[in-house]
């Protein structure tokens, strides 16, 4: 017997099909630049939204339909509830999931009670790992939700609160490890402040990068591999939170010399609320070497807080997959659907609905990346705009050999520079819509 | 004979007059904290907006009434209106001006001659300063208004422009040297990109920190002391603007080996475009040990664009000043006016009211602040509120003599964490308004 | 026994007491424009937040400490609560409260059960305005919290929930009419969409304004005499409300015949998330005859949802006062403090804080606007600034004399325009704050 | 001779060439739903940006290289250029164009002058017309350029300005009637204000609304048939935009009785500042018998100010069509690409692929808004969500028959609502994806 008796059977008929329940783009073993789509895409499901997500918002309570669930939070539902977690996982042929350690257990009277019942719910994980080939691509911790964190986890003003987090980590990273998790992710959760009248930044920021050494001198003890991620997001919960953008996670890491130990895990509606696009955020990581994995979803840009919306936008997924590919891919990362189904798509169907088609959105922006990629022409075009750098004074500026007085020389004999070409945007934004019709 | 024929006198009868162009607040002798207003201030009239301002937009060309300057682009035009320029920065009491290359001697037909032009005005800037007694805080160069900036200045896909900009800057620096600036200020122009897909950030940006190197080799070399800065804006000419926030800025300086020579200039309507209140952007570049200066502006919440309008809003005055005060002043920066008056406040007198307004607000945000200051019940509130880090635990975390093993058993021992204390943020806003209040 | 043992008993020292627990401007017998501040602002405390609201957010369940509250959903528990709430009322100074049928009583198994509690909860209600005078601002139903309203209430897609909003208005009207409401207000809830693709807003909106129309007609059939209000809101919870702004709410009554039998109740958040000042939509709503009551609160200008904080700033405070004024009054609307603790302010004091703080911001404000209005200097200015209006050419177009044939004459034979004066935008900013510096 | 020698001559190969100047999607030829693409999509080009864009921006002076225009604000300069327009008018095949008075003739030294400069360039236009078969889709009078117009236009406080108006507009009715224009629009310009301190809104809607029904009496008397368009912008030039949105500019309109002598001209980067989308805009003026014609465009959603770039995106071009389609088509409207190239992309080639791209754009949005209506999957779904409106209660409701007392019996018997069905977004959306793939 199956969790979803009323979902109709999702058979996957390939590309072009007229199921919409069907993939049209996404063949796991459809090759791509001489990878598989399953190795590029690395897709992940999340446990939160996708198992504990109920549709609630601040104006009214949750409208989810989820039969297998019977609301409790008792870990012996907890128990049943990750098995049909990973009948989703298997169906929806994704694999990899994250959780966080509260999302697959229930939160105990003690810290002691909830490490034990983090325990308990993680025998199944394993237990159903094991038996479905799905692998989990991240843990980690939620040092948010309960009120003990409203001030903060690893930033709180209160000492207690560092130290609890500190134990909660260390078990999240444990568990993690145990279920050969690929990577360990930081989401700043309450870590800024609601107002600096009554808050001391550096003091937090400095509790913050002690916070980030014992976690990675603890992971080195028991022998942990898997990368460490830290989250932008610049704002939500919290009016200011410290992670704001990939930048200011670089300075951060950087201040505290922890840019050997972390990288980034992007998520695209963080990045639109920082008022940058995906792709730069994608391309920022690329070249500080951070670029480690993406939480796929996508905002509504005339809404200011964060909708998790599934993306299904092709112009979205091209630019995504792009700079994944030019930087090389996503190594132990993923691409990881950190989104929920709307309050108002509250059947189970509407699970289906929303990951095939974000998941077919994403491997064909795949598809038109490797074959704008293929065509040379976007590619050139850069490289043609930088030639003058290539050779002449361009080159000599970056090979270091010339100084403020040898390069004012040069242009007070020549008296004015060489003319600048158009910058063809316009051109290359129908370029790249040749490849979206053509893919 | 003064420049200003229409202008009533200004009559300077101190606070509470009745005359609204007098001031009320701000009385340079008047002592705060063991120092002057003048001191604490600094105050500076920029160049570009208040004589070389037309009130024109992107709907319209210029309005101002500027009966002083006959509107042609001479090199004598231009030393008559520096005349000017002194006369209103006297008349206003402000102790510093700042300029671009551009703004005090127009450009020539060739580098060559823009450099013969600039040491003509300069002479009559270095008359001025010497009469007047008026100082130089910052010297730039504009890099960004001639189209052939159109690509960026030292991130342009044009070597030739990087050149040129060597010259411009070497000889800004030269002029900036000579009249005693107390700075040297980049503002990133036209230093981001439009369109990711016609850009190699990466390349872009090891460009500009060669660029910057060069600056600092030869401002040695010159034997120039002045502070060098950046001054972060995140959008606008271009889409993204390189140096987007002070956390990116710093990300950006540590990243090239940079950081030793540069601190910020922060503007507020800069920090609003990029979602974060002044407040935050002082706060953070004071705890780099990067705070340099301020532009001091505001903008307008409800738009999405640069208004550069005066800033007389008390909570942003006494929140900036209390951010100054507390990071231990501005140093060799000021609070300079990078403000324009409105399209339709096109009168000379407009420029009076201007100023005077926003520096009586400057001048009681300094009050507010320091009465904030000397009650001592933020100060004291916030103390108060880490108080658990500075005893038992907490002072055990901040020695660095405890791990995630140590803590797990504190907390696993006592259960629970000590309860929180309320943030009181409502509190702390009612205690502000009682300063607004009393100053 | 009072409910709020911890809390030091509240002192009305008057203003510029140095506790921070007292009033410092609103003195309710204070006589301004020859009505005392009680009558002028009409303060009202609203139930949901500051009884029911718990703290929670999108990323955690509750933080508040409400020690008289059992936190079950019980008649019982509703009754001791309403208690309580007058206690606060009477001891903030408060003449009004307002509720939602929801907040005040719990809801029961049907429609009938859910009747009888709110009757039930409307004893106490009546008891308690009877022994302390302070009297119902307005009344409203939650139709967007239960899930049946997912898709709406009134523009449901379900036409059985417009039948279920039709008995649970009826209700609440008559328990408004029974308690002697003063208005009876509309907030859009979930009247809106989420997606245009499922949508047929045409349609919804024809039933939105048949439900209105019922309203009305039920009103005069019991004899409710208070004024409808609908309040404008543009986004959250659904991506787009009908009620956008005070003009789509006029368009909407226009539009479908119900102009005069409603008014607007502003509130300062919603006009910041329309891109509008609260000054704005006061002005518009004033000029179209539709000022009914305000929602005093405020946002985070650099936030994009809807935050409800306490309103504190002197700036905001005078322009919904000086607008007040302008349009000759609230008339039977007030201000009402719709607005919330934070979630980290969890302690019953904060209450007392948030409260007090705002009101005696708007009582500030009062006084700011009246001062500004007894000076005649921003009035003067305007009425001078368009005093070409008043005579000559522009008396004639006034007048209806004149058409586009006799005004290209007077301009052919005139030749230009006489030249415009400054808008002498930074000057009133300066006159604005002189008034707060002298109130 | 062609006023392009520099540019490859532009060659149709039809749909899926590799010439990335060719029309892939556009053939004016091509039915759709009965009409050919050049009926339905009715482009036009804007002289506006155009022929008198420069690139400048506030940041710096204009960029474009316009080899035909010696740059002068000559009649004789005027004429030559308005023979390259139509050069490229037919070269694009855009069946129309439109302008502003200014735009195609230098502004004189006395209305008289301006007045004989516009005739004398309307014989050209004529002319052109006449050999070309490019039609004038409307005519318009820049009011918002000339200082004079710095205090709004015939919402100034200075009457005269008013009266100049009345003048321009007459006389741009007449040119617009003679060269056949087929709508005559009404930008709001500088109709708003910048702050209200200084500003008399009710007065100054008064005089816009005197103004609109001075213009419908003059078009009446010289026989102008065509359309009367206004069109919404929020903001920008100034704070707030008297016509902000579609529904502000019908509350405007219905409250001065002029809604049955206009329609509404939507922009799709007007809409997005407004907060809406622009299938929202279009959706509401099509409910309210009042769409007009589009202004074809986009804007960053990133960034805060009118970028008005070309749109290629095929979501907004599918959406925009989708609702034309369903609103019955524009009528006399058009597609007008109020559109300008990047001020990087300064060569004249740069201005064909900018129009090539959005028409392809706007043709691909053409033929899936066709197909998607055509598979009626969208439509059935939405007719389905509504079906409880067609029969039993529903139908009653529709029908008038019932108020709240039958309402609430009805509910009281039945307890609880049908359950409500997901609203199914995602599904629609991979809907949506499903039918661009196919196209």
């Amino acid at each position: 017997m199956t969790a979803f008796p009323d979902v109709p059977v999702i058979q996957y008929e390939g590309p072009q099909s007229d199921n919409p329940l069907a993939f049209r783009w996404y063949n796991p073993e459809e090759v791509v630049e001489g990878k598989t789509m399953r190795e590029h895409l690395r897709f992940s499901i999340v446990y939160w939204h996708t198992f504990r997500g109920t549709g609630s918002d601040p104006f009214g309570p949750g409208t989810a339909l989820r039969p297998w669930d019977d609301g409790s939070e008792s870990v012996d539902n907890a128990k049943k509830r990750a098995v049909v977690a990973f009948e989703l996982f298997t169906k929806l042929q994704a694999p990899y999931y994250a959780f966080h350690d509260r999302d697959v257990a229930p939160e105990g009277g003690s810290l002691a009670e909830s490490h034990a019942n983090l325990d308990a719910v993680a025998d199944v994980l394993a237990e159903q790992q094991q038996s479905t080939g799905v692998k989990l691509l991240w843990g980690t911790a939620n040092m948010f939700s309960n009120p003990r964190f409203m001030h903060g986890a690893a930033t709180s003003c209160n000492a207690d609160v560092f130290a609890y987090c500190a134990g909660q980590v260390k078990k999240a990273l444990e568990v993690t490890h145990r279920l050969g998790g690929e990577n360990y992710v930081f989401w700043g959760g309450r870590e800024g402040y609601q107002n600096l009248y009554n808050t001391d930044m550096k003091r937090e920021l400095d509790h913050l990068a002690k916070f980030f050494h014992m976690a990675v001198d603890y992971a080195k003890e028991i022998g942990f591999k898997g990368q460490f991620l830290i989250e932008p997001k610049p704002k939500e919960p919290t009016k200011h939170q410290y992670d704001s953008d990939a930048a200011a996670c670089m300075n951060f890491l950087r201040s505290y010399g922890l840019e050997d130990h972390f990288k980034l895990n992007l998520e695209t509606n963080h990045a639109t609320l920082a008022g940058h696009t995906m792709m730069h955020e994608l391309d920022y990581a690329g070249m500080q070497g951070a670029l480690g994995s993406i939480d796929a979803n996508t905002g509504d840009m005339l809404l200011g807080w964060d909708t998790d919306q599934f993306g299904t936008d092709y112009y979205l997924t091209a630019q995504t997959m792009l700079m994944i590919l030019k930087h090389g891919g996503l190594g132990s990362g993923g691409v990881n659907f950190d989104a929920k189904v709307r309050r108002e798509s509250h059947e189970p169907i509407d699970l289906f609905y929303a990951h095939i088609g974000s998941m077919d959105a994403y491997a064909k922006g795949l598809k038109i990346a490797a074959a704008i990629r293929e065509s040379g022409e976007l590619c050139d075009f850069v490289k043609n705009r930088y030639a003058s750098w290539d050779e002449g004074i361009g080159a000599k500026i970056e090979s270091g050999n010339v100084g403020f007085a040898e390069l004012e020389k040069y242009m007070l004999d020549k008296g004015e520079v060489t003319a600048n070409a158009s910058g063809r945007q316009e051109m290359l934004e129908n370029l790249f819509n040749k490849h979206i019709d053509r893919v």
